[in-house]
């Protein structure tokens, strides 16, 4: 069976992302590599974490993420390989993997020995070409996980996503994500709020000034234009206009604060 | 023999593609998977169509062409699976495959009953993921369409490229697509031109208020920045500047309504 | 084994890549295609000749390169296969190959005999499509590249990297690459530099009325916002402005003439 190995970097397009795909194919010739995202903003673990969190459970067990987000590259910043899910992740240890430590249980985690050769020399601003993408080379070769180095236990679980209660029905978060549509992906989930509030139903969101009270289940329940939110297909709430850009209308980017409220009288 | 998916989508870069391959890959991980465009301009339906028509005859037989521009996900609007033309499609049933039907012979259309249990929950905003992708990589596995649902004969056939007779040498039409140089792609073909006005030879074009009435076989034969025309790689009049982009100097963007014209002495 | 063909364009994202695509799968549906970029800017042939430099050596032997930034297409421009460091290359002879050239000793080249039935018309405008996507795929079904055409020795070897000795001590070069972090490429190399001034260590770097004289190994160890330079990945001099947009900084692009010194007083 064929080894598959995803790429979520924030590379941009362009020759670091071919260059990263040649050192793994000289490698594993047959690995079957998966673009994801080369987006992420310069340097942004938690948009990252977040965009990992979002993808990898629906790939087959034994599937590789490689995760190359790192501005610490060269540094004494460790890079690891991840056992958790039935999946492996590969990257830097400043975080790009918080959200799955959150949500399972963590097999291992081995600290990869950067001194082993991987036959090419090791420049000291691109571990992804000279590291990472080697080491989930050889990983889909079938070379098993401990020989890359040795098991560790205080890899970095931050960032998480920001929720927290801040007043008796208020819960403050930020804006994790603005997809193409324009559609504003909140740090807010039901089951987080339902844990933090005691409350399910229908609550209100605030965001730059303005209150978004309408609850659809999917976008064309909307007014063409009209500013509502849904659960969102990752299971986040999300702000959406339908037909239109929220994030343009809300004048919101990444890292908005946002809060969320249920009103004290209603029946949830 | 791999079977080969292709996909094109609105959903910009990000993890909705990541999910989505993953959701393919699960079911089916011996695809091989081609990235088309994800960037189709959201709920744009004739240039998702547009684009299907310019590549996909390019295509093996029996490869999946999976496109999900989808405003309307979560409604009642259907899912369908078309075989037409030796390939096989997947989508929405909202008019992406209409210029697929306006030139293939239509083998058959599928309804697919999306009560239908594809192994994981299914959103109201993301049937990429939780349906389509799904579909199409049980098909790839050789699991026939019937077993999706029921054959269709309403399927929608718009939009169509717009190209009406508005004078007697006279033909309105718009701007299909604007390439990344810049060229300006009409929805005029040489074809559909001689059978409404029954001319052939060198027409002029009307657009934004500009008349282009040089006609060249090949870019390289103008002079840099001179705008002409000629007739594009998928087979319709497209207006360019060697060298320049044609649509910042004609200022015209996608959907703009544009006319062509024979003269009357001309000798054609 | 599986055959790779790499893919470098100006095509942007789209049917274009799509269709060509299409036409290397239907000749050769085992290829494993990666894509590279579809974001040289467009007709920018030092760009594509850079960037191809910077990752065609991590591929495997026998790997196919193609790289199709073609303005001249339709014309007399011939086109090639080169063999050169165990690789193989398909595209246009107008310079997209200089830096293998400058690199690797060549063993040989092969015009593309247009005339050559590939199957479908070959339209005078997307020979990507139409001649150099299905020379790459028959070069994968294993067709020796000497039934494409003649050996020839008067391929173009320009444009090479801009870097010419202009005082004692001083060199002027351009700026090759700004990457999607805003760092900015120079065409100086630490050997070249040696090269041509007999001079290592740290020189000075003048670039739009500013003077960069501070190095370091690694983007971290700056403070941020300050601005350095390093021997980046591929081997360039490089000025980055750890965590900012150096290129933003100090308002450079592609293309801007810049210089090197290495100081009188100098301990080198």
């Amino acid at each position: 069976m064929r080894q598959i190995i995803t790429l979520t970097t924030d590379f941009g397009e362009g020759y670091y992302v071919g260059a990263m795909k040649g050192a793994i194919l000289n490698i594993c010739p047959q690995a079957c590599i998966v673009d994801i995202t080369h987006q992420i903003t310069p340097h942004n673990i938690l948009e990252a974490s977040f965009s990992l969190r979002c993808f990898y459970s629906y790939y087959p067990s034994q599937t590789i993420h490689l995760v190359v987000v790192d501005p610490e590259v060269g540094s004494e910043r460790r890079g690891i390989i991840v056992s958790a899910g039935r999946q492996t992740f590969v990257g830097p240890d400043n975080g790009v993997f918080s959200l799955v430590y959150s949500r399972e249980e963590v097999d291992k985690v081995i600290c990869i020995d950067s001194k082993q050769n991987f036959g090419i020399p090791v420049t000291p601003t691109f571990h992804g070409r000279d590291i990472f993408g080697p080491v989930a080379a050889w990983l889909a070769r079938g070379r098993p996980m401990e020989s890359f180095g040795e098991k560790i236990e205080d890899y970095i679980v931050e960032p998480r996503l920001s929720i927290q209660k801040v007043g008796e029905n208020l819960l403050e978060g930020t804006v994790i994500h603005v997809d193409k549509f324009g559609n504003v992906i909140t740090s807010f989930s039901p089951e987080d709020v339902s844990k933090l509030l005691g409350q399910t139903g229908t609550p209100k969101i605030f965001i730059n000034g303005e209150e978004v009270s309408r609850q659809y289940q999917f976008y064309a329940e909307a007014k063409p234009g009209e500013v509502f939110f849904l659960i969102g297909s990752s299971g986040y709430y999300e702000i959406a206009a339908y037909g239109k850009n929220a994030s343009a209308i809300l004048d919101v980017d990444c890292g908005k604060k946002i809060e969320l409220e249920f009103s004290k009288s209603q029946d949830n």
